[in-house]
Formats: C-alpha cells, structure tokens, sequence
C-alpha cells in the first residue's frame, strides 16, 4: 500500500496524484541553470523527481570527506516549489577513488579480465571495501535528509547488476562457497544436487569450488545455475544493507528501480525474490527502435511489474520521452507514442511516470538520450508533448489507486525455469521463454484480453486459463499447484520443453515433458528442434516454428498432430480432461492464427472474453474500483478505431454515448459507471 | 590383428562378434539400478562396455586415496554377465583436487586467460603435476584390475585434445624450447626453419622463444605449424606415459577414441601420428544435424579410420543413437537412421559399434545427449530401435573380420596439408581441406566407388586413381612418391592450392602450384580467389567456385579454360601424360555435375568401376574375405531402390536371385560367393 | 620541397625523375641473389628502394651488440647500380630480445591482456625500454650510413600504429596521466572537460585516472576521446625522438609511411599533426579486392595525401603490384590494373611509386602478398608488367614537381570529427564519416571534378565549393573559419549529424546541427535513424538512407521534404543564402543521383565544372606546371572512351588533335601547352 500512500503525498493537499516527473542530475550543471529547471517543471506538472543517483563522487569527493552544500540546494529550491524528491543513497556509481584505493572492489569477467573505472556499477557485489563505503554514505545521507520536507520517497542503487553481475573474481568465489554452504549444509549435499559424478566433478570440500569461469568446454550446468542465484543473492545483500540503514533512520518508502525481463541468465536478478523487499515496486523500461511492435512487449512487461507488486499499483520509475543511445539505432518516438507508451504502462497499474531524464545531458555517454527537456529547449515539439503529457496525466489522476481489472487469464513466468531455460547444451537454442511468453501475450492482448504474469507457486484458482510457456525448470510445489488448478476446473496449457527438470536441473525422468507428462497425457519420447526458419505443418491450427517432437498420447485427446516431416504423425496439441478442468500440451510453437484459434477453443464457455475493437493496433484494457471502472483504449496503428463503451472520456472530457472514435495514433480514457 | 582378436573375446566361445555397446556411466545412478542395466544389455545383445571414462573423482576422491569398492561391483555384475569391459584409467578429466592443489595445472588459451574448473580435461598437457597424477592413478588402476575377467581392452584418456588443446601457458611454452631444441638441434636451425628474417624475429637463444599468443599481427606462420605439432606431441607423451603403464601390466589391447576430421589447426592432434601408438584404432563420430547428406561425411570420416588403422578393422567407439547437445539445434534421428549409420561403420570397416552412452543421463552438461536406454527407458521407439540393432548386427556377424573390397581410388590427406592450409594469411578463406575432399569423395560415393584416405608418402602403386585435394604442404618425399606413381602407371588429379610449401611453410619457388608444377606440366602464375558465392563458367565441366589462377601450360594439354571473368583463358584443368601414367590438374573447385564429367574421363578404360544403382541417396559397399564379399545396400533416401545381386540377404535371410529391392531408409546385407 | 629535391636525386645528372622501386628486404636471401636482384631492378628502371625496415634482430642481434656487414655490402650493390636508398632505421619491429628482457614493454589490449611475441611492432608506445634501444640503434645506423652516397632519405619506423595502438599497460596509463596534466593542468580542468559530474567520475587527482580499458558499461567519451588524441601524440613522440637523431646526423629528408584512412578510434593516429613533423609526406595504399569500385576510394585516399601534404607532391612509399595477404579473399589485379592504379596516385600528386615489395618471400605472413618480381620470377606476366611501368613513369617523368591543377571544391575531413563520430552510444552506427564522404568524393569524381581534402580550420577562401560530411565535432575555430567562407561568398554543404559537439565532446547546445544550425537556418529537434538497409523518399533528389531528422527551418529555403515515414514534412535539404554565399543543409545521405542532382544545383555558374567525357569508369585528372598541363585519363572500365583534347600523348608519344580514344582499361597522359 505504499504506492497510495505515496499518491496522495504528491499533491499539497493530500489528493493522489499520478507520480510524474523523471531523474534530475542537476550536479550536471551550473546552479544558474537550476531555478529555471524547477520553473519548468511546475509548467511541465512535475510533482516528483529522483536526485542523487550518481553524485556519490561529488557527495564524497574524497573517502570520508562529504559535502553536501549543493544536494541542500537543490532540495531547497524543489521544496519550495512543491516538488517531491525520490532521493538516492547514491551507491549506483563508486566514484574513482574507490577502485584506486582498493582495485579489488572491480569486478571480473568470466573470462577472468578485471574490469576497468570508467562507466558506472564499477564495483563487486562481494567486496567488503565497496560495501563498508556504500554503507557510510548511505548513513551519512539518511541522517542529513531523512527528515527533509521535500524528500517521500528512497531509491537505493540504480538498476542493479545491470553493468557488473555476475563477478568472478576470487572474493566472489569465497562468498559463493559461504553461500553454498548455507544452502547445502555439507558438501555431499553439493555433490548431489550438481551431479558432479558426471565428469568427474566430485568435490572433497567447499574450498574446491569455484566460480564457473571460462572453461574448456561447457560447465557443469547445476553450477552456474545456483552461481546466478548466488549472484542475485548477493546484490540483493547489498540492497538489503543499505536499505536497513535507511528504514532504521526514515519511515519513506524504499524502492530500488527494476529493468523488466531484462535480467537473464547472463546478469541474474532474480525480481520475484527481490520484490518482496521493496515497499514500492518500480521499474525502468525502454523500448527496442528496430522492433516494430514494441508496444505489445512494453504491454507484457507491465504486467510482469504488476505482478511483482502483487497486483498492486507500482512506480514507472524511468522511460523515455523518445531516443535512447545505447542501441545500434536510436530512433525519436513518433508524435503521440511517448502519450501511447506512457497510458500503456498507467493502464496496467501504474501510478506514477517517471523519465530518465529532466535535461538531456551536455556531455557524457548519455547525451543523446532524450529527455523531458531536450537539447533544443522549450521551443521544441518533444517539449510541447511533456507538457500534454502532464497535463493528460492531471485529467486522469482519479484512476490513482484502483487496480487493473482483475484478467482471467494467468501467464506463469519463474526466474528459474527462464535461467534454467538459458544453460548450455540444450535441445535448440531457439528455444526462449520471452518470445514464447511474448507470443501467447501478445496474441491474448490483440483480443483485448489483458493477462496476469505470475509465479508456478502462486495460487491461480482465480484464473479460468493458465498458460504455461516453455517451463524448463518446475518445482515439484509448482507441480503439484498448477494439477490442483486443473483438477479443480482450470484450463491449463502448457508448452514443449516444460517440466523437464528439478531445482537442480536433473531431469524428471520418464516421457516428456516430464513433471507435465501424466496430467496432460502425453508421452513425447524425443526432441526434434526445427532448423532455423523451418516451419512443420499441423493438422489444425497451421504451423510450427521452433521445435517438435517424436511421441504419442497415453491419456489424452489429440487435436493437431505433425503433418508432414520426420514426426510426421506425432501429437502436436493435445488435450486432456482431468478432474473438472482440462490440460491442453502444445508441442511447438503456433503461429499467431493457429494460437488464436486454440486460444478461441480452450476459452469457450466464457474462460477469455475478448474485447470487441481489440486488435493488433488497438489496445484496451481497464483498471477498476468499486463499481467504477475506467477504459483505456490505445490506439497504435494507422486507421482510426471504433469501440462501444458508454461513459466519459476523461482527455477531451466528452460525454460518449455508446461508441467512441479513437483516431489514429491517439488515445482515450473513458470512465465507466455500473449502471 | 589386435582387433580381430578381441572380436573372438566378445562371445564365450571365441565366435566373433561385432562389437556392441557403449559408454557405461555406472557412478551416475544409485548402486540400484545396477542390476537392470545389465539386464538390460543382455535384452539389447551389448556385448562391451566402456567403464571408468569419467571416474577418477571418485576412484581418487583426494590426491593418494584410493577408493574402488563401487567399480569392483560394477565389474563383477556386469563379468557374471558375460559383458566385456573396455576399462577406462580415467585420466581424461581431472578432479577438482587437482586444480585446486596445482593451479597452474589449468591450460591457458591463445589470449593468455587462464580456463577455469568446471568443465572436463581441465590440464595442461606438460603439467608436471597432471602427469604425475595421471600416472600414479593409472598405475592403481592397471595393478587392480589387469587380471579382472571383464577386462578386454583398455582406454587410455578419453578425446585427446577436444578442451584443452593447445595450451599458451608458460610451462608450455618450456616444453616448446625443448621440442624445439631436439627437433633442430640449434638456434639457427629455428631461425632457418621459420624465416625469422622475416619482420625481424631472428632468435638468438632458445630462451627467448615463446607460445604464438595473441599478438598485434599475424603470428609467423612456421612458428604455429610447429606448435601445433609440438602439441600434438605434448599430449601423445601422455598418452604413451599412461600407455606404457598399462602395457607393463596388462597384454590387452589400448587404444583411445579418436575424433575423425575433428582436429584442425585449432585442437592439433596429428592422428597419422598417433594411430601407430594404437593397438586398435578407434574413433568417435558424430552427424551434423544441419548438414542435409551427413551420411556422406560420416562415409568419408569411416574410410578415414580405415586409412589410419592401415586397412585393417577398427572399432567405432562412440556415436549417438539419436540427438546430441551440443550443436545450436540437436535433432533426433529419425526411425532407421540409427541402423544405416551404424552400418555405415561396419560397411566401411568397423568391427565394433559402440554409442555414447548406456543410459541417458539424468544431470549434467550432456542430460540431453541421446543414449541407448533413453530417459522414456524401454517403452520408447528408441529402446526398440536398439534392440533390433543389437540383433541386426549379431545377424551380420560373419563379416567380422573381413576387410573393405580393395579400393581403386585413394584420396590424399596429410595432416600437415591440413593444418599448413588453415594458416593464417593465404589468398582465400575458402579454401578448405575437408571440404574440398568431401567434394571428391561424395562424388565417388554416389556412384558407389569407395575411396581409401592415404598419406601422400604412403605406397599407392595398387590405386589406379589418386586424388590429392588441397595438399597445400608437401615434402619433397611425398612429390617423389606421387610423381612415381604417375611415371609407373597411376592416374593422379591435383586441385588448387595444392604443393605450395614445404613442412617449414617455405614456399616451392617457382611456378604454381610449386612442387606439382613440373610433374603436371602447367606454369601458374597468380591466384585469383573467386567472391564469396561466386562462381566461374568454364568452357567444359560446368562451373568453378572459390579459386581461380592466371596462368598457361607448359606439357599439359588444357582441357577446360576459364570462360570469363578475369581469367578469362587460363587453364582450368589440364592433362598431362608422364612415363606410363596421366597427371591432371583442376584449378578450380568443380561443381558436383563437372567432377563427375571429369572423372569419367579419368577412370575411363576401367580404372573407376562404379556400382549400378548407387545415388546420393544409396549407398553401396562392400567388404569380403577370400572368395566371399558381403555388399551393404544403404538406402538414405526417400524411394525404395533396385541393385542388381546374386546372394543370401542377411538382415531378412532371403535368397536374393538377380534383383534386390531396398525400401526407402533401409539396410540389406548381402552375402555374395564367387561362383 | 624535399620531394622536389629527392626527385632529382633519383638520376645522375640531376633530372628529376618519378621515384620507382620498393621495400627491399636482401636479409631474407642468401647473399647469392643479390647481385641478380641489382641486375632486374636495373632493368625494370628501379630508381629507389627501401632497405632495413625489418632488419632490427639482424643489425643487433643481442642487445648493444651490432652486426653491419651485410647491409654495408647491400648498400654498395645498390650504389655501384645507381640504385638510390630510402634507408630505414628498423625500430619498427622489436627483436625476441627486447620483450625477453622487457617483458612489460609488451602492449596491453584494451581488456588487459598482454599480447605476445611473434608478429611485429610488438612494444608498448611509452615504454623507457623500448624508446631507449629504438634510439641506440637510431644512432648507430645514422653514425654509419648518414654519409653512405646511396642513402638520399630516411624512413624512420613503419606504418606507425597499426598493430600496436592503442596500448592500455599501466606504462601508458601513467604516460597518461602525465599529458593530461600538461594539456589542461589541473584536475579540476579535466573533470570539466570530461563532464566528470556524469556518472559519478569526479576525479580528485591525476593518479586516479586509467586508461579506458573495458568496463561494464561505456567508458566516458571525452576520456575515450583523450586517449586517442594521447595515444597518437605517444608514438609521436617516438617518431620525433628517432628523427631528431637522424637529423642531428644527415640532413636527407625524413618520412614515416602514413596509411591512408586507416587509423579510426580504434587505432589512432592523427596524420594531420603528424604531417607537420615530415620532410615528405608518404603512405602506403592499398586496394580492397571485395570492392567493385576500389580505385574510387583509392583517388580519395590520394587526394587525402595531397592534402596532409600541402599540396605539394608526396610519395607513395608502398603499394601491391597485385594481390595481397590479410584480406578474407586476395585476388590478383586484373592485367593492366597496376598501372591504372599507379597513375591515378601520380595523377594526384605522387612523385614516387614504390611497392611492397621487391622481391616475394619465400616464408612468413606475407610470402602471398605480391612483389615487383614474383615466386614465378621473370617469366611472369606481372614482372613483365612491372618493367612497363618502369617505362611508363620514365616516359611521363616531365610531371615531375608540378602541382596539381588545383580543385574548386573541397571537402573537410578532421580527425577529432572522425574520431569522435566514432565515440559510443550515438543515434546509429550507420553514420561513418568515410562512407560519406567517399560517396561526396565519388560523385564529383564521376563528372571529372577533382576534390581537395581539408581541414575545418584551413583557409579554403580560393574553393567554390566545401563540403562538410558527418562533421560531429567541430572547433568554434571551424565554425569561424566555415562561417565566414560563406559569408564571404562561398558554397558550403553540411550533411547530417555535423557540428553535435566541440572539441571535449560537448554538445553545441540548441537546435540541430548545433554550431552549424544558425547559418544553415535550419532547427533540427530529433534524430530519426533509418534502419539497415531501409530508405526514405524525399520530394526530390531521390532517396535518403543512414539517415532522417524531425524539424524545421528558421531562416533557409527548403529544397526537399521527407515524403513519407515517420519524419513526412521535415526538411530533408535545405538552402541558405548568407552574406554573398550560400549555405546547404543535406539532413540524409543521397543516393547518386541525387547527390549529382544536387551538386548539379550548387555548383551553378561555374563553381563547379566537370570534365566532359569522364564518368564511373573514366577518371579524369590533371597536374600543371606554369601554362603547361598534362592530362590523365585513366579508363577502369570495359569500354573504350573518347575525350576531346589537344596536346601529345606521353605514353605513345603520339599528337593528339582533338579526340583521344582510351581503350578499355588503358591509360593516357597528355601533355597540354597553353596555345
């Protein structure tokens, strides 16, 4: 409940606001420039800004010396202007006298090259000596500000372990045997878990094991599996001591800024753990220029936030008003896409904004980010938009504090089973839970039907269709869960290369896929991955990308088997009643009209309810309270939509009386009354 | 004949027996499942196993204890079974202890990283330590287990070179100084040999001699021919270390798994070399998934063994019975592809077919590699598919023994041609031994001519044609004896880029292609490497791709010339008559339809007899033994085929009266008696 | 005026002459051959060779230990034939000795790993080491060959930076350090520069400072930026410790072998500065054989030369008389290549051509790349070749010291703007200033328009035209210089992505084009790079690629929109009038036609006028002296072409009287007397 609590501290008077604002680094420039700043800002409608995220080595220019002259200031001036600061610790970013004064705090490659200083996130999650100092300027800055006026919130870090996880230097190793040993208990235990009778990796005591560096050949899988959640366990340490520090001096909401589905195996954060330690969950999304759809990925990703926040509301802590720089090719969002992007992430449960950044930088690696205040000032039309945006957020403020509808339709997504999905030699590298997890979402988003993302574990009972993509990794809890669901009455489906092994990635023998096998009826004996750009044809429900496979069905009903090629005559989707509720298996990867005529099949019965308007360009989704609920409908494409809905459009303030045009590239918030 | 010896060993009776079985892992699995393993190989018909591969962390848990309880049960079940052991002295991959005990034991890469443990073969080859190691450990193992019952062979190490080869670190680079020194006996003899005048490289000490590392250019090309050879070397004194061991104390046969084609310039292990250290030759194959004809590189690579086991029956002691894991996309094989390549091998010269591995493991970097007793266990197709190989091959059991029908047709590879070719700095990437060799030898397969590989030194005189692709590096021993064979008789084809160096990379001065130029009677002058996808028109035998030369004949008659482009009127292939013999040259690397034109011409008046009814797709081979021949009909293509043949079909036991019919994707073996 | 000097060197009695001969390296033959390499350069009508260049290990085989002998006996041969020497003093390739004895003199790649022996220029800039021996034998050879008769030049080192930049040891790092406090003294100096305050980098000394070695996420570009500048001005230093030597000895000219465009950020050398410290300008050039239009960018690169040059005549100290070594496919020049290829550098200013090298290897990396006399030896088509061009230069040797005529047009090429427009995280990797400029230089090159390669900052008063390609970077010197160009009556064209930033990578502030938007009268807001291979139609001149912006003008003239996409309606070209010139704006990259449409526009009015007859195959290009011209027209294509024109043709020596026809791929030079 933190994020409401935060809602109504955003304006003077107590009423929620939608958080709106973005990064001030005003340590970029010369304090002339500051006054003018804030003066935009209120003409912007900004009511929250995160300051401090990287002014560790201005705050602390020497070890143990600070100065804090300038962050008083800047406070001041925002203060006075109403305008309410998320305020770092400032540990994202060790200033250079940390790695000359201990060149043991970089971190180190896999292929065993220690980083050099000259970006950010310059620091080992292990190192004592960058813990101490994070520690003390996090101290250092609660005691000054905790009780600063201007100050409602605390962002620790900033977008961990995306430039320095995971570390596989020495230091590291030892925290890892230390964590192990937590795990485990003894060494037996490890050898059992890692299976280190294969190849003969048989350790005698913990200090044997070592990070999984660059070896000759692939490394034992068990072990970079439990490294990655080592990795993940050890920022979230640091997380967990510098928020300690601070909860122990101030009573504001801790956040630390998450980056979507970014965190794969190659950086490991594992966001489900971390979730449950933060009092407001936020995040930072971007979107990729060269994706054409990108807006059904942003659409996914919010709701994966959702879910983090336990369907609670959650804080857009950072997008973009348009260019980033760090893609091969940085494209200006079109007019009205920044509006679009930003009521996609409001609409899926967002109550707050934010972008990075206020200014756009002069210098650094930066610079052509785009921001809310671009290189070309306020006669700029990306100035003009900010303005609209603010003040469209101001129009639909009293969507603050309700939820997103609640969907009837549960994605599960673990970090395990995608980490696990990640390891080396496996049946197809093709194989990748975010697009397959994109495609069923994105399928369901063109009906208009808005999906929860949660956890195996998690009670779906609530849900009439649960999908299961690509669930490499499953617990034998998750297992046990999602059959209760079905033989309860759930639908269930699940696709290839799910259930194939345990926590410790040692299979689950017997037919695959193997802990799914006997509640969907299937016997699939052997993988057949489809060459690159190779599609199979089906007996119903078009084509297979990605994978297929040799089998036969023992309890269930085949709907499509392969109709031509090696497995030509293999089940390829099947189905299975069990209990009061039905499992479906889909054996490979359905285009988008094959899924959707699946997808109308196992929600008939009113299971889906898709949303008449709804279409690959049009999105709607709504967000409720009580007997009101409140309609976004986005329109993306390049033809004017129609939908019919009665209520009132809270942009323009019209009336709408049974159908609302929404014109191309724009978007409507009606809101609707139980009647 | 060490082989046919262990063939009579693998039935009680002293009957040979095709050799059957496979890699058998027994640590992996609790001591419980023992018992069904073995009863299940008795079902199958395996008849040989190979234990103890990737033992050693658990024979030698700590460096000098010693702990064989669980293996003398293994051997003790599976000797009252009657199934033979092949035993492993587990050197191939070291335990954690080692490592750990002796760090710079750990091999080093080309850019000087230091590889970490987790992985297999994690040694340096000229570590001291690791030899010491291997040695104590072997030893234990040979005193143990020389006059146990089960034991038939023994497998020394395990894929020499696959992980670890070649080593950069600093006691290598030792070891190299003093190779160097014996090989040369002097500096200046270095300095001759590697052209150090070159960029100014002249060595004045041994001392001062290092590994080619990474370095700012390309690294003398001498300089990385000798320590390719150096480390093939490096690694066959293990080999012969452990080798010696065994043989104080046992008779049976050693041998270790060779890797077919597999070693290249990158992983240098000179199996010509090697073979002659081998009491059986053996090898590990494995198929492309990619690759839509890797039937025909697995016929080039088991002609290849047989050239190394000097004609005689080796034993194929690993391939898959369906997918493995470690290519982008493992695809299982499909019904009956299992049973074609596995009598492909015995075809072509194998007595023994063995797979990796008994039982599909159930963690590991490999868990998704196939096996003979899958995950599904004895209900899959696969199961049954072994089980009828086991019987396929017990009902061909009376070719053991027999040798491949004398070949008419020899193909050249040196591994120093192949390693010399893969140097950096040469006109075109794409000139590729193995590739331009695949070409000659595919060609002759789909007409059913079987090739012999040879060494360009080995006697030839009984081939009436020899091909000598891409033999960039030759010794004036192997022009000698290649410019015999053409004066007495013999029909030689020599490719581009062929007879550039000698075995010190010096160039044969004069015209191209230098030491053949004379013998072939044509004077190139320049090279002129065609595009990526390009192609040449020549005014016979269709197109060229990837070389083509300026230049003119001497004594040879021109019987194709470049159409177009810019050498346009170069000979593209030419003719020569010497002595009693004909020399040709092929500038060029022909398309399928063009080499086949060609040798048509060349194995006119009966030096090629190719075989009615083969294809790409059917495959036809013999082996025989005094007046009896046994002809493998492979069917790998989609239409069922017709071969004309008089004998006794042993896979069905029918009499075959004049027309054999084989469907699509089947096998017949016919035994035919001179009549 | 060295080269005018060394041009009459090259003869006995003082004619000039064109410099022709190459690398000549005797060490790596017996000295039996010597005398039959005297004998064909004399008949080829060598005048000048390059001796020593790799000669370190044998003139000092030990460290301080000299061995003369055999280059005194070379140097005799050479004089005794009237042969000239370019005499090099072989600090380009380090013995094994000096990184024996010096291990740290080794350089470091940007991710720390320390390359190692065995290619060439293997040492570290800044190393004490190497700087010390480097000079001892600098002395050695000047105090014994400054007075030699045949030694007439110096070539200190060897393509300087090609292999060994830039270095990242700690040496260089604190080599640094050092030149950061001397370029902007203080500490707090470089924080401002660099922009420090982003990304928490505040340095509080100059010990804190590293190189930019790898790091999780970019490096600060201004730090990135500094480095390169750093990094050239080291071995710049190294070159001018060397020359000073030879110049305290002799007083023949000194050069270093420039290499053309090739020194990017990722090997930085800043030939405009470096230049300054040359007695001649020289380079090395050579062709790419996948590029269907090599010769194009060939003229380019001379054009460069002329520039870095002043104008006046430089040398080509190398290129290949057909293929070369270190491309992925090497191909022979076709016949008559050579000679086109030779001829257009001295068309543009070169009065030396000489080759790498004399006489092809017989081992090492470089044993394929081509020589004037080949593995084939004079029976060759190519050294026959290579006499004709000997004739050739001697029967056009009247160009000697003329100029040539010089250009109406110039384009401006910085190395700060390259280098920086290479820095990380801009709007698309898609924009290359090479590229872009190539397609400029090539358009004028296809009407006959020869180009000059300036600076921003030179006096370019006596152009027509200017164009300005990818500018990123410029001084407020530049924008001076280039402002008042126009405003005194020039044409100048700017394209996209010019005057973003000023020297220390700091954006100019304000509209796009930042420091050029004003007087271009354009506001450019947002970049809006296309994706690969996509293109965007313009309202005319075609179609944009690379490329596009959201903006609009202030004060200019617009000539085309966007016409479709996301940016339909911004300004694509523009047009300004400004004092009594006229300012274009190109927001894209053009395609050739419409690059030729536009250039048809601006040059108007005689600013710009083609040379009728010329086009992409036919180059047309000319040098004069006083009223007298001479002509070149060099035909790469496969039809014959017809000029108009009155003089005597050189190569003839025939009159020509108003139509000259050039065969396909041949060469004419007329001489032209002002009637």
């Amino acid at each position: 409940m933190s994020m409401d609590r935060l809602s109504r501290l955003l304006s003077d008077d107590g009423t929620p606001r939608i958080g709106f604002g973005g990064d001030y680094n005003p340590e970029q420039w010369d304090p002339s420039v500051w006054a003018e700043d804030v003066a935009l800002m209120k003409e912007a409608g900004v009511n929250l800004v995160s300051v401090g995220i990287f002014s560790w080595a201005l705050l602390e220019p020497t070890e143990g010396v600070y100065e804090f002259g300038w962050l008083d200031d800047v406070l001041e001036l925002l203060h006075n202007a109403g305008i309410r600061v998320d305020l770092a610790n400032a540990s994202a970013s060790p200033p250079p006298w940390l790695s000359h004064a201990y060149p043991e705090s970089l971190p180190v490659t896999r292929s065993g090259v220690r980083l050099g200083y000259g970006s950010r996130q310059a620091f080992c999650a292990s190192s004592a000596d960058y813990r101490r100092a994070a520690a003390a300027l996090t101290r250092k800055i609660v005691d000054r500000y905790a009780s600063h006026p201007a100050v409602v919130m605390w962002h620790v870090h900033n977008e961990y372990g995306c430039h320095n996880q995971p570390c596989y230097c020495e230091v590291s190793g030892r925290a890892f045997q230390v964590w192990l040993a937590a795990k485990y208990g003894t060494i037996d235990a490890v050898n059992a878990a890692w299976g280190t009778a294969f190849w003969s990796q048989h350790y005698s005591s913990f200090r044997e094991i070592t990070p999984p560096r660059q070896s000759g050949a692939s490394v034992n899988t068990c072990q970079v599996l439990d490294f990655a959640r080592f990795s993940s366990d050890e920022l979230l340490d640091c997380f967990r001591a510098e928020a300690a520090i601070i909860r122990d001096g101030s009573s504001h909401p801790v956040t630390t800024n998450f980056m979507g589905f970014s965190m794969g195996l190659d950086k490991p954060i594992d966001y489900w753990k971390w979730s449950e330690e933060m009092d407001i969950v936020s995040n930072d999304h971007y979107l990729i220029a060269a994706d054409p759809r990108g807006y059904q990925e942003l659409a996914m990703t919010a709701d994966f936030l959702r879910g983090l926040a336990g369907g609670e509301p959650w804080m857009l802590m950072e997008h973009s008003t348009s260019a980033v720089n760090w893609q091969p090719r940085n494209r200006a969002k079109a007019p009205g896409e920044m509006l679009r992007n930003t009521m996609q992430h409001v609409a899926r449960g967002a109550d707050a904004a934010l972008f990075f950044q206020w200014r756009a930088s002069v210098a650094g690696t930066e610079k052509f980010h785009s921001a809310m205040l671009p290189h070309g000032g306020v006669s700029t039309a990306r100035w003009r938009e900010v303005v609209e945006l603010g003040r469209s957020l101001q129009a639909i403020s009293e969507v603050v504090g309700s939820r997103v509808t609640p969907p009837s339709v549960a994605i599960i997504h673990d970090t395990d089973a995608r980490w696990g999905n990640e390891l080396s030699d496996h049946p197809s590298v093709d194989v990748d839970v975010i697009a397959e997890t994109r495609r069923w979402h994105s399928a369901l988003l063109s009906t208009g039907v808005t999906s929860d993302i949660r956890r195996s574990i998690d009670e779906v009972s609530r849900y009439d269709v649960v999908i299961v993509p690509v669930q490499y990794l499953i617990t034998q809890d998750g297992i046990d869960n999602l059959t209760g669901y079905v033989e309860q009455g759930g639908a269930l489906i699940v696709t290839y290369f799910s259930g194939i092994v345990d926590e410790d990635d040692h299979l689950h023998l017997g037919s695959y896929p193997g802990a799914f096998a006997e509640l969907l009826g299937v016997s699939m004996e052997e993988f057949f991955p489809l060459l690159a750009e190779e599609q199979v044809e089906l007996t119903r429900f078009g084509f297979g990308r990605v994978f297929s496979e040799y089998g036969t069905v023992t309890t269930a009903e085949v709907l499509a088997e392969y109709a031509g090629g090696a497995t030509a005559g293999s089940p390829a989707v099947t189905r299975r009643s069990f209990g009061t509720g039905v499992a479906y298996y889909v054996g490979t990867s359905l285009d988008r009209a094959g899924m959707l005529e699946l997808l109308e099949q196992v929600g008939g019965g009113g299971r889906i309810v898709s949303a008449p308007g709804a279409s690959d360009d049009v999105e709607i989704v709504s967000r409720s309270a009580g007997d009101r609920s409140w309609v976004f409908v986005i329109n993306h494409g390049t033809q004017a939509a129609e939908v019919a809905i009665v209520g009132v459009e809270l942009l323009s303030g019209r009336t709408v009386d049974g159908s609302l045009r929404v014109e191309a590239g724009q978007v409507a918030v009606v809101r609707v009354d139980a009647s």
